[in-house]
């Protein structure tokens, strides 16, 4: 059974308890919640992950390396800043997707600037909560060829 | 039954015709009547439509309003340089998903200048052929909303 | 009796239609009755077209050389992204005009590129349906000299 | 009847004696004179200032503030530089029109700058001292909305 | 008999007509003329294609594949704005030579942002209407090689 | 008893005429009077000085050496275009402190430009018109030293 | 009685070991002791965290949510470069306070690009230790409101 | 017998006063004095004028205008910020010599954007108060030509 | 005798591990240990550290601060993006000296923007483990001056 | 008999001897040779020059004033950074044609940046040796108008 | 007596011979022969040199180190894009004074960039062949200091 | 026996004249004749070369092809300008180790554009006279692969 480890990253933890009439007050618990089960009945073995350091991150990556078939990240703030995200996800040698809960065209001109993008397979983002659900279906498709 | 309307660029149409070791030798008709197919499956009606002039995709924009729940567009070049295009997915306030073949943060620097992304729900993009199938899971998800 | 070509680009077709709390509900059709008329009382012949295709827009800008006194145009996106419109104003020696409904100052950055507005004799924007009718009266200054 | 104040900025005093071959031979004077005029055929009381410092127009907009109608002002040298002009603009709540005598996208590149703009209703350029006439135009069809 | 498709891009349609002191008197329809003459008398079969769409030229040059030996192309406007051009090139896998009648590094600035020359074999530019014959004589070497 | 001058740039004289469910009903008289009120109780003799003229402030600046212990300085619109005013700071030799009633990071980006900064001491900026009371603790704080 | 938390950024637990007859000899110790002190006597609590890790920091701010009244924040070097740091002060929905001990404007290029100051109430800079008791200052009047 | 006029800009009347172990203990009024009697000595009527504010300043070079055969001018801050003095200088139509006591390409970096340089005859930058001395000889042979 | 901390940043933990064709099978304890061995023979102690996290390799440089005579320091990723490691430097007032397995100069163009370089003697990169052991001669003609 | 001056900048005397299996083994001195003798066919007098400093070969291009009839020159690196040679091509008076063996636009960006080309009648790039050939022929139209 | 070695850049060899009706035909020749007149009236001895290779100029200036009182250098070309002749200046620790010929600032954007100007004392451009016997007036007031 | 080619670029023969107190008293000629007895020992026979212009550098570049094992080069100011000496460390095909005095990082920003440095197997920098020691030792690691 493929393995997946799905990775948050800063402030993603806040998820829920913050601005629930925006962001709508389902947990990120309750998200990990979620994939675990959806991961079940597509046949994959979902493990969550959620850090505010860029340095326990980039750990959590490198272990991911010959033992998981695909990581799911949300790296959160550290897409526009980290080199070290970037550089671990090359290394670790796993296909990658990154999903955004939001549209980042839409936001700030900094979050333009993505350093995380170009090692992972491709992007998803913009559909809220829903992101991390399709890069599931995405991860079945890419584990699949 | 909701309807969907799939919009691609100029140049979608050489798909499959083109370098089949690279992009492989599915066409753009196979794609299609996949994408109709799967619709039909989810209980989406899909209708394709591809163009290699940014007034004629203007004008099928146009179009949709008022006719289609959701577009799933992959602007391909226009993705640089068509403010026209941003402007009807704008006006025409159906809620549209971007999606690309390939992974933009991966390619030339101008790549990275995208006038039509802000003006979509969210993106999907790096996943090949897939990225209009994970495209379709998402319109689901928005459609369901 | 003086002839003038009004010209709107991409969208404009829209007027009326979309939105109608915020841009009113004349429709484009409206304007160009409405700018046939004053012309009229105004002893000048004014004909109007409309594109979504930089393509045709060309094409009627060339038509006009040497066929009518003055050129209205409304490049619509094109302002920020048409060297070919540019040209075709250049080539077509008529004086022109350029109007748009918005005030770009106002709006988005990548707005403030204009390609097409040092191919014209003069600016009028942000004065809504009513730019149109400043322009109008601009034309007669312009060719009263 | 309704009141509109005609704001001049620097240098604009030189007009009619400065290389007639190029401006032509109208002074400001002659300018503002038939501003009024044209004004009172139009049921609109037009009072003109011109001044070379920034600080003086900034007051003037000011003074506007509760007793005019609308402002025509062409900050000249000011539209490039001046976020003191603009503040001002902002500050007074008067719908103002911004006019310039040249087309400002046919000179130096340090005139696309433009910090004024965006605190005023519209802009009209390039028509010469006809740009003031045009803008009489556009006041009546701001007042009058 | 090696086959040639020239392909004009938008306003070239006016050689002749505009400013017949500056640009010659020479037609497009004269050059297309005396390209067909001149490639005829060194053994290489010549058509000639004008547009002002970007869609048409996109359509043109994807018809070209496995059908003609070399194009030369002067995309004129759209060679600073047209990603679409560019990447129908790439897609097409005929070797293109892009040629200019005028010194584009003595015009505006714009004119050196260049996104069709990198899917060019080689480029041409500066001699006037002797580019698109010099353009020939590289045909018949790349073809040669 | 040490001397303090507080000088107010452009528009500041509009505070508390100009939409007072925003910035408040309290006029720049009312907190120029609670300043001087303040000093007195912190044995700080306060005056202060509003213009929107930079030369005014560049002179007012000028006499301030030699005469006061430290200047409060809100610059307003000049602190993002006066040079003026910031090597009139650096030559009269007296400790300045600049405030601003807004957030600078939370406005237009063209206010980020800081031309005055560099020649105070300090900054205290986005407290309102609490940000002049704070600067007074600053001042106590800076000449205590 | 309202609380406060002081949080310090990278390095700043290096004060008073380092180059003391630059920056004092007063330690991170003591400046935490006299902020408690100066609290209580303002009637607020005052507690202060320092760490060198961008991820703890972000935990911090967290933990801040519901529980302070007011954060004031010196986050050192991570002002120029976290995106996490300003994400965890937005979602935190605490008024935080950015001081630092330095004038930025005088420091080199670099710093004034300040990711975290838009995400924060006000700024206080250039004042030495000072900032942090002007700070809080700030605070009283902040809460006060 | 030819004039000349000689303008200071801002902060130039604190020559003299202002860290006379730096720029020396010569007052503004004494260099205004000598370069009168070396003109005097050149044949040359020198009369001199200094303002902190840049309407005046603009003002005095209008009136330059058919009245003096050169200026020297020093627009000190100006020269980086002023439009305004660019197109009076352009507008008086007086040959204008551009000088600066200090050598800007040593200063910062917002010192080397010039918007007057362009419209003077030359300039002279970096002898100190030589600099309007040397100007003076500039202007004989400018005169003299 | 002199004591060398060697400090490696983020990810290079990952040496000989992964893509041995590329980087080598030499891992990072293999080069910590050659490292040691080599030091001895110069009569230099030599202790190695490694994290993934910004901040342990602050509070890393802090603790150097009068324990050590040199640093060599790695800092991956963080080079191009830490200001907090660059003043970690800079406060331990240590001679450190830079290193890079690879040239960056060949590299991505964000790994040229270099924040840590400025706070250390000198650079040694492009020569793969080599570099470290290049450094250790480094640090003998710095410690030997 | 028209004369033309061929003009190989820095490293271009390495041809043929470097990488072969890329460029050819072709020497310059062979390419020379034959342009000599095409020349010779064509009725025009070639004569080849190459240098590796960019003050001979500005020497060269000042000694073909008045005596050639036209130049050939690929000034290689010189392209990109010599303001010289492009002030000596507009001196000499001769029409120029520069030629490129490859593609710049298909190199390093820095290549992008081309100071002599504005000085040059046009420009002939990627086609390998052929390019001179091909500038041959541009010579002999340019020549012949 | 006082020693000044007066260099000239590429292309000044030109003078005189190069479009006379613009620059006039008083060659390099006779300026030198007039400097060195000039010079002997002024009690100065005067020797010249011109060369078109960077590297003979820097030579030139390494030579003057200790030899000579005072350089005028006019760089030409080099100004823009040598930091060679730079260095040589810094090193050689003569006084320079920079001379144009032109007024740089009405010139192509790249004459803005200078490279040597900060090495040297001052700069006086835009008189012609003036611009030579200015900096020697320069010159008696640098020595005579 | 390898063989070693040192190369210094413009004004490095200045070395030990200029400012001994601030670069050391030994010229160059003493650090070539210790690089030379160092290579000795090495077993390396080391030449060196000096020049300031960077034709004869490229040629002596060349001069290396085929010759000498490797290459040590200070290229001094020619790194941040010259392609040209890129160009032919790329053409001769010997590996190159760029070393500099300084380190580039503190100094102006100009230097931080390094055109060489890909063209080289790896820098050192900012170590005196001990740089090239340095580079001698990695020469032998880099030989020695």
């Amino acid at each position: 059974m493929p393995k997946v480890r799905v990775i948050h990253g800063p402030n993603l933890n806040m998820l829920g308890q913050r601005e629930p009439h925006l962001y709508g007050s389902t947990t990120l618990q309750q998200i990990n919640d979620r994939l675990v089960a959806r991961g079940s009945e597509m046949g994959i073995e979902v493990a969550c992950y959620q850090s505010n350091s860029e340095g326990d991150i980039v750990t959590e990556i490198q272990i991911c390396r010959g033992q998981v078939d695909a990581i799911i990240i949300n790296p959160g703030a550290l897409t526009h800043t980290s080199v070290a995200v970037r550089d671990a996800l090359l290394a670790c040698e796993v296909p990658a997707i990154e999903c955004h809960l939001s549209n980042l065209h839409r936001r700030e001109e900094f979050r333009l600037t993505n350093l995380t993008a170009a090692a992972c397979v491709g992007q998803i983002s913009g559909f809220g909560a829903d992101s991390y659900f399709i890069a599931l279906e995405a991860v079945a498709r890419v584990i699949g060829r």
